[in-house]
């Protein structure tokens, strides 16, 4: 799983959009909205999420998933079960 | 933190689109890419995340956040230093 969210000091303008459609909605006591994009990478049967794989997939999210001049990524390890809802 | 995906049957033209360019950057063991928002909320000063506001958030994640006709929806509550890196 690799989170991306902009940088704090960028500005997000669909985080604000958001934010400012929460009075409208009747919705308090939310100060602040950030969107990011998220991506769930599926790991070919018998791969373990080992310090190699994720070496692998934290170069991927550098190069191709953020942009790290103005994102922050953050790659973390899920098992399958925790998916899902909705 | 509220996590948005595209519903499994549905199609993920931008997932694909990642999938297809890993083995351009010799990257293997990876066998499915779904790519998805995710959506930091930060509630005011003195609110905390009880039953009562994750029941607001919920219905937020549902009406604006989220379209439940394609996408499923995730709410989870994070402590403000879990976040960031890069």
């Amino acid at each position: 799983m690799v989170d991306v969210m902009l940088k704090p000091e960028i500005l997000d303008p669909q985080g604000q959009a958001v934010l400012s459609a929460l009075p409208r909605l009747g919705v308090s006591g939310i100060v602040g909205v950030r969107q990011g994009k998220r991506f769930e990478l599926e790991l070919a049967d018998g791969v373990e999420a080992d310090g190699a794989v994720l070496a692998r997939v934290e170069h991927l999210a550098a190069t191709l998933l953020a942009n790290p001049v103005i994102e922050d990524y953050q790659v973390r390890v899920e098992e399958p079960a925790a998916e899902a809802a909705g």
